[in-house]
């Protein structure tokens, strides 16, 4: 697959947007309906997206994120969130697979409470750990899906949680991961891709 | 890119792999150099490999991961590592674009400070969050890479962290985010596809 292998080469972070370039709320519809075959702990779905395209909400969203330029030039800038509550969800998600006869009723009982228990057990880090983790798999996905229809993207952390938070109204059990903004690049002033490790300082073969 | 439309489709979480299949060290080279173009906070590229393929020490890794079988089978257990001191390496990882003169002097040693600061400032928390984030990140475009190249994966954090991390010998400094088994999935006992939710339980349009 050498259209992957570009794909992957060809995604970088943008550092600036061609202004004005709106981006059709079908099209996010495609790549979220895309970017939900990401895979996520036992299949919760901690990962949750919110997506601010009105200029007035993105400007908050501008100050919010330190007035960095790109979230100004952006189509969109979106807050991807990861539910430290997602496992209160198993029931739900699982009753598919005890219809389909893929579990039987034991199964499927035990599945859901040995779920509830390792998250229950696993206290407020283990919930938080797993909310930054499984958004960020989810937020990887659609950053290439979004390359491979020709939207760039730049992953952000640069922002005050709490701003951000009180700005977009986001409930307590959500921990705001990144921000993605997205548009079309302005190559204009692009910089060169930044250096990368040599694999070997990356990798290591069996033991540390 | 209808091809990469389906690799997303495709890319499933392997529960079983055939058994005595081996994968080559230069087949996961390759996989990593191409991981690397994953995106990280400030291109500090936190995440670590550990590449288990030795039977022996592949068995242990099973034990620490509560003997799952799909350990077992798999070709290679892979340990996902975020690396909580990335920033430490910032002025090595700067240097290129103060060579290239993409940085003047001035810029590099303000870049270097204020990202130095930033970790500093940020605390454990933080710099946790940060190595399970950008880990994750890397993680998600490698097992899209492998999904891409004929190899099965699957994401799993049910394992002893301390246990692993003795097992693997793995520095304080560095977080266990995630174990991949990778292989070729045995899909003699598949299951059907997990539910996904709709879009619009996992998106919202400007506000929540």
């Amino acid at each position: 697959m050498n259209d992957f292998v570009s794909l992957v080469k060809e995604r970088r972070s943008a550092n600036k947007f061609i202004q004005g370039v709106t981006i059709p709320q079908e099209e996010l519809d495609e790549m979220f309906s895309l970017a939900k075959f990401a895979p996520s702990a036992f299949n919760l779905q901690h990962a949750h997206y919110v997506v601010v395209t009105d200029p007035d909400i993105k400007e908050k969203v501008y100050e919010a994120a330190y007035k960095q330029y790109k979230v100004h030039t952006a189509s969109a800038a979106i807050l991807v969130l990861g539910d430290t509550q997602a496992y209160q969800e198993v029931e739900k998600i699982y009753e598919g697979m005890l219809h389909l006869g893929v579990l039987n009723k034991q199964e499927y009982d035990m599945t859901v409470e040995s779920i509830i228990q390792m998250y229950e057990n696993g206290g407020d880090m283990f919930k938080r750990d797993e909310a930054i983790r499984n958004a960020s798999l989810s937020a990887m996905q659609f950053m290439l899906i979004a390359k491979s229809r020709g939207w760039d993207t730049c992953p952000m952390i640069g922002f005050d949680p709490e701003v951000m938070r009180k700005t977009l109204h986001i409930p307590d059990r959500y921990i705001p991961a990144l921000l993605i903004t997205i548009g079309k690049e302005d190559t204009s002033s692009q910089r060169p891709r930044g250096y990368r490790k040599p694999v070997r300082e990356f990798v290591t073969y069996q033991s540390f």
